[in-house]
């Protein structure tokens, strides 16, 4: 034996595009993670019966368990550097879950944790990042319940990956997916978008640029349940990390099979995350966000949900709405009166700022 | 900001040992282990009233969720090199969740799947894992319903890093733990030990040597969910991985204040793992296991649970017993007819061996 496989028994669709090996893209959220979740992944893991639940490709899948309905979700945290204005890959790593559980409609209830520590990582720098972890989990009124941790040789890591996966309850009744986006329907964000790409990039190892820009990661598991109990009728809800909210917009015009129109000048961007996207050459509406919720709402409920969502952030809005017209595309209305396409990239602007 | 902690808000009680930093033997599931988790990570994570659950240190904890009792696992997979004899990193990563759940008394109901890919790691490897992953998930019955890929540059990883996360939902009634566990109980494995470690051990990298043992690696959900129907009164079950049946026995005796003795003899070791292990200089009972379980089971039943495990593998045996003096020690009847103190070791003897 050697630790080459056997090939023979694959019956993978490969190859995706031209690779034949992992390159950074794949991990970035754009066309090419897509493919390789798509041409890759669920061939490998969906059975015929256990691929409907994968296949609905959402923040996080719901399960039947003896009556209720959870939701269970899973990321591994791999941003670089570990410490950036405002936060760390530890408080990163507990809001990122608990947020793809809110954007499913469930309560967060419980948390796991799996560290894999490079051999010389610094206890006392492990010990921030955990506890960090430890009061965002309080933060957000949810447990860390279970854990496990791997050590693996100097030259093999980066200090610390975490990989938190969680479990919630979601609201009976409750019905949210791209099933349910209408034409019509308005979409809001719930605060400023990018600070949290340019906050990491801004103490990246080569790139390093004065800033007081910090991360907006943060849970939001009570704005969204104040959102659901002020009764507008929410048809989907994602939080728009990698890729930005170009990409959220992007992956639910192609699963909702539905046109969607932006106002370029309607999304909120702070002049000085403006100022250091154009400087780094980066389109703010591709920047990650790790603190914010794209809100698709039924028309008559925009502004019921606008009020909600001011009360959190003064800076949430209306940024579009959903058409009938090109579907699977986004477009944006630009601010010289024209029109542009807004695409998924093929990769992405930032690596590694999750 | 740089990338370095403001280390003022901490509150961690450190350093633990002498070491400051992280060393391999931290993720063997030794002492450092041990003392990583009840010194930095408890206090990190434990709120006050979060920390019961976290603290019963389990394979898994058992949370109520609306009615259901629910187990949450999760575990990371950094075995080296990826591919052994009779496996790989995947199916490893599928089993060692189901069978973490199953010593929980859960039926697996879903996994998670979080990847963390190097950069330049070869697509049909890849390929190969992704599909084994999916067989094993059928195998087993579970399945996988989320996930998250990420890539970290060439250089900071080892190919493919493997987070699995499980939910399953526990047999109502039934209450398995250190708390149940009673002098008299006797020890049961369910087959053969060691040959896991020995597999990969036998293919790694500057220590290659020709050998016809394949890992142990298999679910145990089968085999468990019939001991349980059996109606035998099984006190509590682990699947005895990192550190092998000594560190499960050790963290048994420690947990449950009991004292355990074990008849060296009884323990089952096939010849050609044992000659492997005297050519390394191991302690059978100190290599991992991934498809065994020890079983605790009152005296009475002893018989009816040997029956159930012997369908599965005629290897099964009693191989000990719970005993009242010395609690949190677990010695062994020697050859000699003499009895040894079965230590849990300090780090491990063999590093990333899942």
């Amino acid at each position: 034996m050697t630790d080459r496989p056997d090939l023979e028994n694959w019956t993978c669709p490969l190859p995706l595009r031209d690779q034949t090996a992992i390159v950074m893209g794949h991990g970035g959220g754009g066309r090419l993670s897509g493919e390789l979740v798509r041409h890759l992944f669920l061939p490998s893991f969906g059975g015929a019966e256990l691929s409907s639940v994968l296949e609905q490709l959402g923040d996080a899948a719901v399960l039947d368990a003896g009556g209720n309905r959870l939701a269970f979700t899973t990321d591994s945290y791999v941003v670089r550097p570990r410490f950036f204005p405002g936060g760390n890959v530890g408080d990163l790593a507990v809001n990122g879950t608990v947020n793809d559980l809110a954007v499913s409609g469930a309560e967060p209830l419980a948390l796991s944790v799996g560290l894999i520590l490079e051999e010389g990582m610094p206890l006392d720098e492990l010990g921030v990042i955990t506890e960090t972890m430890g009061r965002a989990a309080r933060a957000a009124g949810v447990s860390i319940v279970t854990g496990d941790t791997k050590v693996v040789d100097a030259g093999h890591g980066d200090g610390v990956y975490i990989n938190t996966a969680g479990i919630g309850v979601v609201r009976p009744g409750l019905e949210l997916g791209p099933g349910q986006v209408r034409p019509g329907d308005r979409i809001l964000v719930s605060g400023p978008v990018a600070a949290h790409g340019i906050a990491v990039m801004s103490v990246r190892d080569g790139l390093e640029f004065g800033s007081d820009i910090v991360t907006d990661s943060q849970p939001l598991n009570g704005v969204v349940g104040r959102l659901l109990d002020s009764g507008a009728q929410v048809s989907m809800m994602r939080d728009p990390t990698r890729g930005g909210v170009a990409a959220t917009l992007n992956e639910i015009a192609a699963s909702a099979d539905v046109g969607i129109q932006i106002v370029e000048s309607a999304v909120p961007v702070p002049d000085d995350v403006r100022a250091a996207c154009a400087f780094l050459g980066l389109d703010p509406l591709l920047v990650a966000n790790e603190g914010r919720v794209v809100v698709f709402v039924r028309a008559d409920d925009a502004d019921l949900a606008l009020d909600v969502l001011r009360q959190e952030n003064p800076a949430a809005a209306i940024i579009g709405e959903v058409v009938e017209e090109h579907p699977g595309v986004v477009v944006a209305k630009t601010g010289i009166g024209g029109t542009r396409v807004v695409d998924l990239p093929l990769a992405e602007q930032l690596p590694r700022i999750c």
